[in-house]
């Protein structure tokens, strides 16, 4: 079978099947020579496939939007932003690709009077090679076919073959059918984007000998293991994997005092946004003892409704996960939300105190999918940093203080445990910009860098440096007339065009 | 024990012993207490404590050359310009940190009328922490206690435990004490360097959970393990090790016929310079067919001179790799050099043909660490290309060639396979420098960053984002005044002071 007609073929599925070794050997092949095509074109022509992915998703997103309803039961209003989220991220990417910093341009000139004499050397980034991206359940557009780990792979000049989430198939297969149209008509080559489907051609492709890293987003357990793949190979590849978050926060008495009200409002609408299910929900809630703001939060969660979760698996885990919690002896429950129909989820606030998460971290601080969160009481600071150093590496923390509150201890334990520190609102929402930071110490993510924002594109790339050569052999973007329109270092000083 | 005291008694040893659990608990504790005094470190701080331990290095050359040189038999003027090289190295990564790029500082400003408003985000990068890092054998200065990994980590405000070489036991312990004094000197806190010893407090370290990540340069066998247990804790941290190479090289006819008998002399300084135990040294060399370069390499290398190996393992190594090597039916031996005294190493020059090669990789291409180079003889290009897709991840690859040669297909495949192409000269030499690049695909690197050069710091660095902060508890970079003083991104626009 000729790779293009397995492409072809895998496309014109009507259902998802399970993809055999044979179907995702030809999907590595396609795009196993795509991968020079992608890294070859130059910022313009890249950042035109990018905008072509967006202008396609857009155009179908009455259809799409359909499907993902269907599948998810997240709701149309949803829904409809996450396209726009999605496309815009390609966008995003576009401009990143073209503003060209993300290359680190790099430029040491020959100095043959220096001991040892030293060559010229030049340096760019260049893409890795294809690139697997694992769908995520919980945003089955933004984190998904033609997510984030998506654009910024084919950003950084990658092919890139998606295992699609048994979550959303069928939406999985026509969002990949509907980009990879787009991107072939915008002249970008066949193999650009593929699917596979099922958990073991997931497995395989993290394992396949042309894959050279992967983007993850999902639990803990299914990305550990893909990570010990990863990691297990003859040749390890770097696996950015987004693994599990509970996204601390802290609330000072005065805070309390000055703005209880707001901020227990503020919080059962963050934990209860989207039933739940954002890596960033706020789990785990540091709370003054005595302060009044545990029966602030009971008022809010109440009236809170809670709804369908999104995959079965997630709907069964959520009432086990609750009971677990419940099952440690400081734990009692504090409120419930509205009785929500067969099936679906009703919003829960647990309460703990800060001695018991203190003792039993493992227990008390494992990310619980769905709307739940766990109140802490403490009743001093040193009581309040150690149970903040039990919790493990988060996506965000966030403190609510007043003026005059001394939080450098706090504070010194969050920017060691999350990404992005917040001190005002709630971690659900993660704005897609140059400076957005989504990531954190394991198991917050696997590695050092972040899977949202402009400096996402730099998991998929690697240096090389050009020494000593001829002009007309050197990459177009290393060549002098390039780099007067591009930013770029020049014997150690920085320059602007 | 307290922490002060095991820190000094490691020290106070005459003789290196193996470090012992308690031991490294406590360097760990007293690294664990240092780590956010460098991280709070202003730049001008960071600075002077980098440019102290350079300074120490240099006062005390002629004492650190003498013990070097009865441990590792490389020489007086070999050694005396490594610590140049290694001072050198610390008072570039001291600029890095006062230059201020390294930080990727980026803010976005709060946009209320997005959809979703978007919050102000401050971005800057931070040190990991405490940072294990494992010396080798072949630069007892440059890559080993106070080596560029040791350097970049402390730049990127990290403290730093190192494991010493059973190579140079003497010379990584007294090294360990002078900088250690020069840093604490200076200001720097206590635990800012810790030094271990032996292969199990090796294994130890790697997996402390104090440490954040950890830097290696060595064999393949010993990297992967240390590899493995570094991606086998339960809360896994980045490796990056170098940890083999075979560097190709490649002449065409047109080079052989315009200026062959330089090129073979410099072959043959190249493979044999130190010994051949150069991570560059190019142990793989492609060369045409029939344009008489093998007689001029072997011209050359019947005259050129070994000398002692490194340790006992390298020189009982470098025999027996010589006969796997010579146990390939297709290999013959062209050349040896000037006879070498009992257990020193004479050079070889080996030959083979790309159809050999490209059928049986596995056993043709392994590094072999010595005085010993492969010259491999292609007819066509095609046969090139294929022998040279077989060849593993390199740091180098080399080029010699015409104008007028149709290199493309060639320089595609080095671009990929390796992480410097250079284009005149050999490989071995390695400029510390804003753009060097010393890594490449598995197995010369385990990640897709560089051991070498200004942006080894980004290793030991994570991000962290700031949302809606109060100006007073921003860290210092990030606030408006310090902004000034530093290049910067600003709603996407990057920014020179």
């Amino acid at each position: 079978m000729s790779q293009r007609t397995a492409f072809q073929q895998h496309f014109a599925h009507s259902r998802p099947t399970s993809t055999s070794t044979a179907e995702l050997d030809a999907l590595a092949a396609a795009a196993a020579t795509a991968a020079p095509v992608w890294r070859a074109a130059d910022a313009a022509t890249r950042a035109s496939w990018l905008r072509a992915a967006a202008d396609a998703l857009d155009a179908h997103i009455d259809e799409l939007v359909a499907i993902a309803d269907e599948e998810t039961r997240l709701g149309e209003t949803r829904l409809r932003g996450e396209v726009g989220r999605t496309s815009g991220q390609l966008r995003l990417f576009a401009a990143v690709v073209e503003e060209g910093s993300y290359l680190e341009l790099t430029i040491d000139d020959a100095d043959p009077s220096a001991t040892p004499p030293r060559p010229e050397l030049r340096r760019t980034l260049t893409g890795v090679g294809p690139v697997a991206v694992f769908a995520a359940s919980n945003f089955p557009f933004a984190f998904s076919v033609a997510g984030g780990d998506t654009a910024s792979a084919l950003a950084a000049g990658n092919p890139v073959i998606v295992k699609a989430h048994s979550g959303h198939p069928r939406l999985s297969e026509r969002t990949a059918a509907i980009v990879a149209s787009a991107l072939v008509e915008a002249g970008a080559p066949e193999g650009s984007l593929g699917l596979v489907v099922g958990r073991e051609a997931g497995n395989a492709l993290v394992q396949h000998p042309t894959i050279q890293a992967a983007g993850f987003t999902g639990s803990l357990g299914g990305g550990r293991a893909l990570f010990d793949l990863a990691n297990g190979r003859p040749d390890p590849i770097p696996f950015y994997g987004e693994l599990g978050s509970v996204n601390p926060v802290v609330i000072t008495a005065a805070a309390v005092a000055a703005r209880g009200e707001a901020l227990a409002q503020g919080l059962v609408g963050s934990f209860t946004l989207g039933v739940g299910q954002f890596c960033t929900k706020p789990g785990v809630v540091f709370v003054p003892a005595g302060a009044g703001f545990e029966d602030l939060v009971a008022g809010f969660a109440t009236g809170s409704a809670g709804g369908p979760l999104l995959t079965d698996r997630i709907t069964e885990a959520f009432p086990s996960g609750i009971a677990h919690l419940e099952a440690d002896p400081s734990v009692t429950a504090l409120a419930r939300g509205l009785p929500a129909a067969d099936g679906a989820a009703r919003p829960v606030v647990l309460t703990t105190d800060a001695a018991a998460v203190a003792a039993r971290p493992t227990a008390l601080l494992e990310e619980c999918f769905g709307p739940v969160t766990l109140l802490v009481r403490y009743s001093t600071p040193a009581e309040l940093v150690a149970a903040l150093e039990a919790v493990p590496g988060s996506l965000t923390g966030t403190l609510h203080s007043e003026t005059g509150d001394d939080v450098d201890a706090v504070l010194a334990v969050l920017e060691r445990k999350v990404g992005r520190v917040l001190f005002a609102g709630w971690p659900t929402g993660v704005a897609v910009t140059w400076s957005q930071h989504h990531g954190g110490p394991w198991p917050a993510t696997t590695s050092l860098h972040t899977s949202v924002g402009a400096t996402a594109i730099r998991r998929f790339l690697r240096p090389v440096v050009f020494q000593d050569a001829p002009a007309h052999l050197l990459p177009a973007v290393l060549r002098d007339e390039a780099l007067a329109t591009l930013p770029h270092r020049r014997n150690g000083v920085l320059r602007l065009p």
